[in-house]
């Protein structure tokens, strides 16, 4: 295990000159811990997912940039910024319709532009991209301190899919709040849902959680009702890909369907994820649900489990009404009824 | 393709003097045809699954008693019936908590007994067995019929497991419901759930479903609510492993979830079974679920799909309480809410 490596899981992190990374195509099997001096090989496991989830990325964007300045054999200014252009071009290639991986470049190369000097621009990069790892985590404890007051000593929390230390620089955001719940002296255990048709559930989730040392279960997704009906579920957190203004929450495929159970046996359904997430200015109606290849549904890796040919309906993520959640944690405050109200409150005074 | 097996799938036959089955363990890949001269054949088919679903296994054992008196050497009427209870011990054996199959072989077993010489016992078993095979076939017609009604012409269905002709001997419960709606003249589109962790929706359902030219799409059993909420489905149906008089019906774990969303969208859902599933003794508290081994959910054959040694919560079965059912499908008739009403009058009079 790298230097500095400490017992919850570091998705991301800048070490010794040198870019650190869980790679995550070997879990849940192998946890394998990759190092990279060279902005290529950043790019290169990026577009081969050694590193997913939107901030995850993002920041593995910016440490790509802060190797690509150490790289350079540039002996003038203009020289190492376009030694940097062209590697921002490479690693933003990877993933072109990441919004975060863009975020993340943009932000190093309008570092760099402010340097005076070949050195003070190595130095400047380096400490930015740092910076941005560091908020990243700062975010996920603020959010996870203010959530953790919603959850009681001796819950069962239901999660799905992985809004955890492994879609983020570490910690997480849904399981940032199961974290933050611990770390404030409650006992708490897990039940992690399968997520298909990826199985960000089983995969990553109940990983990531057992390596923290929590106690975990995993269900099939067709048990969410049966888990609830049972009195196995005292509480429900997901994290989010998109939240507009008027509270609907747009996340993994499945979402939906855990907070309706979640209602209809009145278990409170939160949702935890940072104000860059929250989206002002869309209309829930206009967010349009990518659909993904039917691959994903009619196997699981080489091993086929449909006929061939057969249509399939598999949308990425869905909508979760305002009045199925119970609160929208986030870095500033907790949101809640009516969203339209409380979601632009978090914005004016970090406070809800 | 064996002689006289017709365009719609028939799960096991008796076709001169042999038993005809699909392999379902090569499913969804390939349809394959076996044929068995030999009880010991069948046994071990039963074992083995490629036969399953539980109208259909009792029909098997039936047929593997029925090879089992051809193939005997016996002189006497006693040294026939004495071979025929060597192999119902054997066919027994190999799914011993299966309720059908043993139903199934007591059936022969007390037709055998009534024979006058070994030529009319012969004649008496095989006779019997082929019988019991129209029979499933006649009940899956008339609840197929009975149903047919309830289904408006270019509805899209959704279904939840397989309750289909590869459960039973041919045309299904729940997808026979759907073939008879076909057959009245109405153009359906059926939904399939994948139905994790054993994958019936999206290994059987979509198999046979496409097999008999039905416009089929499947999805994740995260995508019911996703389907439901964007106006894909019309209607549910599905069957039921276990139905009581209260009108709780158990069934594949998922279904609750299924009903759940589908009253939250106004969609009907229904239940299509037999009388034989009906339970009027057992109270729904008092039905146990069983629990089956969390190596179906870490894992699809032998690929991987989360750690080591987690704990898993891995039901059979959901219950799925009445108020969430439109109605309950059988060969007598409809029944409908109050069910404790409804359902006993199946069994008296044979209408609702």
């Amino acid at each position: 295990m790298p230097d500095g490596v400490d017992s919850t899981l570091r998705t991301v992190r800048w070490n010794k000159n040198r870019v650190v990374m869980i790679d995550q195509t070997k879990l849940p099997n192998e946890l394998i811990f990759v190092e990279y001096d060279d902005f290529n090989q950043v790019a290169d496991a990026i577009r081969n997912l050694v590193v997913r989830g939107a901030p995850a990325i993002g920041v593995a964007g910016a440490f790509g940039l802060a190797l690509a300045v150490l790289q350079s054999k540039a002996t003038t200014k203009d020289g190492l910024l376009a030694d940097l252009e062209n590697a921002r071009k490479i690693l933003f290639a990877t993933r072109p319709t990441a919004v975060n991986l863009g975020w993340g470049l943009e932000k190093i190369m309008h570092t760099a532009k402010s340097g005076n000097s070949i050195e003070h621009i190595k130095e400047l990069v380096v400490s930015e991209a740092k910076k941005m790892a560091e908020e990243d985590i700062e975010i996920n404890k603020a959010m996870g301190k203010n959530g953790s007051v919603l959850f009681d000593n001796n819950d069962t929390i239901m999660t799905h899919c992985n809004a955890g230390a492994l879609a983020t620089v570490a910690y997480g955001t849904a399981l940032g709040v199961i974290r933050a719940t611990r770390e404030s002296g409650k006992n708490v255990k897990v039940i992690a849902t399968e997520t298909r048709p990826i199985q960000q559930g089983s995969r990553l989730t109940t990983f990531e959680l057992k390596h923290d040392g929590f106690d975990v279960s995993l269900i099939p997704d067709t048990a969410v009702g049966y888990s609830m009906a049972n009195g196995l579920v005292n509480k429900v957190v997901v994290g989010a890909d998109r939240i507009v203004k008027t509270g609907h929450v747009f996340n993994k495929i499945g979402t939906y369907q855990v907070a309706t159970m979640a209602k209809q046996h009145g278990i409170p359904f939160y949702v935890a994820a940072p104000l860059s997430t929250i989206d002002l200015e869309t209309k829930a109606e206009d967010v349009i649900i990518e659909m993904r290849k039917g691959s994903e549904v009619t196997g699981i890796g080489d091993k086929k489990t449909a006929p061939d040919d057969i249509n399939v309906i598999n949308p990425a993520f869905d909508m979760t009404p305002p009045e199925l959640i119970s609160g929208i944690i986030t870095e500033k405050g907790v949101a809640r009824a009516p969203y339209e109200e409380s979601i632009p409150k978090l914005f004016q005074d970090g406070n809800s």
